[in-house]
């Protein structure tokens, strides 16, 4: 957050305070888009080690949404805030839910890296999932910084991006069915492909919904359930 | 909630406006619910008018989470809440954002069955979804219940089903399977019955949520990313 924006408190402490829960979340992040990185490192490279410290890891997401909760509620009852620090208490509130679930997903594309792990490869070694899920990691990373610098304009570009992953999501969708359909025997691998996927594009939502909490921030207006368009007018007022 | 609980309150006003937080929440849950009943109901008697109903009301649901979400902050922003207050508003904000993701996977179940209506139906009439469905609806109703009252133990209860749920998912997952295996013509329909299956699945896992949330107001204690075990040890404290 703008240092600006924190200068009119009068308490120094509350700054603090506000700049700590901020600095959480980026560390939350953080740690969740290395999950997303190395669950998709073990799936395009069979490494059944990395895909396991995925799943090892999540409780270490699970602990930081718990613990970083608290310390909202803390400071809600402490500092009892308004305006602008309250909607920035609220936004991380929300932020951390959808970091928790990015981190569920994660965990369950390792989970799809152990089944893969399991049977043969086919030749693309998973390369349209390894895209997929650069995209998606690359949303999640442009949602953080807007975060961080809470930057309405550059949460819109980001929130743009997820319709690029549903088209891609829909394509291996649509590719993995037609697998199925000529080959029987593929049915179990091509399944956990779709879930994998599944998991990735449910990933890009996430990142969305972030992009939405840092415009609620910036504007004070909830732009949930609006379209791109009336998430750009919202801005451009 | 408990009308002792409430009694505390020096300013009546404020007594009214978190009655009427929490008769909002139950309200929303109860459309919520209706959408489910609908989208089985849709699935199960191959009624497409249902199911478009089911899906042009969803914006309903969104606008109920903005609502009452607005209504949250300016408590907040007004009141100040500390203690069991300022969870019960906390318990409010997560609570919607489950129904609201609820009512996204109900309408997800109308699109399957507007897409299954259009290929011939099984002899089941996919009663194996309707039984899943009934089940998480079901743990809905009781997980609002539980709400309403503020009962940790009731929550316990709900929360408990999920363990029923998620095998009777599974055993759907394993079935679907063998269908698509021994015939490939089935592919596109056991995938339906397949992401309608995992919906309500999902329904089952946020109605288990709010429980957790009902627990964490009653008890001021956070369960989630617990085991039952830990979170009926939590109660009996």
């Amino acid at each position: 957050m703008d240092k600006k924006r924190l200068s009119h408190h009068i308490s120094r402490q509350f700054n603090v305070e506000l700049e700590d829960l901020r600095t959480k979340v980026l560390a939350m992040g953080g740690f969740v888009e290395q999950q997303i990185e190395n669950a998709i490192k073990a799936l395009a490279e069979n490494d059944i080690e990395i895909a396991e410290n995925v799943i090892t890891q999540d409780y270490q997401v699970n602990a930081l949404e718990v613990a970083i909760d608290e310390e909202c509620l803390q400071v809600l009852a402490r500092r009892q805030p308004a305006a602008s620090d309250l909607r920035l208490v609220v936004a991380v509130i929300k932020t951390i839910t959808d970091l928790e679930r990015i981190g569920d997903q994660a965990e369950r594309v390792g989970r799809m890296a152990i089944h893969l792990s399991e049977v043969e490869r086919p030749k693309s070694q998973y390369s349209e999932l390894k895209h997929l899920g650069d995209q998606v990691r690359e949303m999640l990373r442009g949602a953080l910084d807007a975060f961080a610098r809470m930057d309405a304009e550059a949460a819109l570009d980001v929130a743009r991006q997820d319709l690029t992953v549903d088209r891609e999501y829909e394509g291996i969708m649509r590719q993995m069915i037609t697998h199925m359909m000529e080959d029987p025997r593929n049915v179990k691998r091509t399944l956990d492909v779709m879930w994998s996927a599944r998991a990735l594009e449910r990933i890009g939502d996430h990142a969305r919904n972030i992009c939405e909490y840092v415009i609620y921030f910036v504007k004070g207006k909830d732009v949930r359930h609006t379209s791109l368009e009336q998430m750009e007018d919202e801005i451009r007022k």
